[in-house]
């Protein structure tokens, strides 16, 4: 970030129409924007929402209530504009566009081996990488894939240790949360040699939405893009850049809380507060989705407001 | 409400292409505001956020960090767009009204007597009943008055006794919030024989845009307008309608969880789950406005969202 930027706009922060501190976190908010796109008065006005979708060989182990097609499908009425995604794209103005990731070609079952080649996950960093909008002013990762959440548990396992990363997902019974456990457990097992490697761990029991999802956020950074994080899955493809280079998430700022049971550990991994807390378990990035409206409230408030001196109103004691 | 919309939205609800639930808060959210609308398709693109003013005699006993002036010039200031408010208004496409309630005439010091007369409160309850637009989607009411944290701590005392509820306002030190203690003490006591009426207790310890916002709190529920409650002052207005009525603010959901001391208290008396908790602390409905964004959201997704029949999504196990 931007000391300069960071200076001016904490000055300019000080001066405003209200007591200080009045604002709470939309000041933090809106300095840490400016920090990023380096000017003491940030804008949001262009927000981008990339949707990165995959299939997983994972789910013939049982771990989904949804059948594999139904990421399809939903690619579909992303394209339809009939997900909830489409409609708080809308609803905050933003760019929204949808990366189906060779959907008719699964990555393997991480229980039996790598999930993907290299060449496979070298090619989905590439894709999440440059779906970055050089226009954007603040960026949003989101994701669809059958089995995902199955993936992102065994990533954070392998990231982080201990047990119960895998949480009910889509809505799976208890019987399909003792599959996702067996799958996670026998991922990690399998592919044991290579966790002690971030981007190997990506490889190994990602998916192709989430390695794009860890190469868009690396991509938003590179141009100065601040991002909101979404939920489970797309925190699991943070934590791997976190890992792999501590500070990388700088960047980022934790747009909710999901309901899905794993979530609220991840981001304390990760050192992230959210922004929201609504019990959203959704996914395609619609938390984060919901969070632009508290950044461009934080935004307006700050780079629209009147100083004192502008308004002519007198300043506390 | 509306049964019948209550169970068409909740019907809709079901059948949109997500997991059940998996909208969390929003989905709940969504079918409050079609039970109050009696529609299945609520909308929130007609948003009205009615800020009233007033000032408090009680400011005589030195209980704010800020001169009483400061009432009037945020006036100008909302008129001439420089404030808080004015770029969350806009942010959120929100209709904005101002209403300056008699600012040249204080409320009387109510630490030596009722702050108002019959006649007075009366005026200040009928200025906000007639200020909800009967086009609004959904209502906001906030209010600046300097001195009026120190009345709004006095009628949660009032209403509900114990003690504590006076906090740091606009940021005074100890000493002023010793003194704001102070006044409410000695202003329960002066008007001991009328706080068993929570209309009494808005009348003899409340301000012009107190009363305002109870009024029109009050006419929203008469139009069907669902309301988004603001902070711990707006509350304060609020909780003697509740205590006057039990029932009155099921049309209200609680914006957000100022960082004014007491407020989660008196949101708990209240049975209200705030939508955000982000440290605010201004007044202006700045709070209630920001939530704007997630109602519109909210109502967004269940309104726009296609059903798994029409996207042709295979619906889960």
């Amino acid at each position: 970030p931007d000391a300069a930027a960071i200076a001016a706009a904490e000055a300019r922060n000080g001066q405003l129409t209200k007591p200080p501190g009045a604002l709470g976190r939309l000041e933090k908010l809106a300095i840490w924007m400016g920090g990023w796109q380096g000017t003491d008065k940030p804008t949001a006005d262009k927000p981008q929402i990339a949707i990165f979708a995959g299939n997983h060989g994972v789910t013939a182990k049982g771990v989904s209530a949804f059948p594999a097609e139904v990421t399809a499908q939903m690619v579909a009425n992303f394209a339809h504009g009939g997900a909830a995604i489409n409609q708080l794209a809308r609803t905050f103005g933003a760019r929204l566009d949808v990366h189906a990731l060779e959907l008719d070609r699964p990555t393997a079952d991480f229980t039996e081996g790598p999930a993907m080649t290299e060449a496979e996950v070298v090619e989905a960093l590439r894709r999440g990488h440059e779906a970055v909008s050089p226009d954007a002013d603040l960026f949003v990762a989101g994701e669809m894939g059958i089995g995902n959440t199955t993936s992102a548990a065994a990533i954070a396992t392998a990231l982080y240790g201990g047990f119960g990363w895998a949480g009910r997902g889509t809505g799976v019974d208890d019987a399909g949360l003792r599959r996702k456990e067996a799958a996670v457990a026998a991922g990690i097992e399998k592919n044991a040699a290579l966790m002690g490697d971030p981007l190997e761990v990506l490889r190994c029991l990602g998916g192709r939405e989430i390695a794009a999802m860890a190469g868009a956020i690396l991509g938003a950074r590179m141009a100065r893009v601040p991002v909101i994080l979404d939920g489970f899955i797309a925190c699991a493809a943070a934590a791997v850049l976190e890992k792999a280079a501590p500070g990388a998430l700088d960047h980022c700022v934790a747009g909710h809380q999901s309901a899905e049971g794993a979530h609220a550990r991840l981001l304390e991994k990760l050192g992230k507060e959210p922004l929201l807390n609504l019990g959203l378990r959704l996914g395609e990035g619609s938390g984060a989705a919901l969070a632009i409206g508290v950044v461009q409230g934080a935004v307006a408030c700050h780079s629209g407001m009147l100083t004192f001196a502008e308004a002519g109103v007198a300043a506390g004691a």
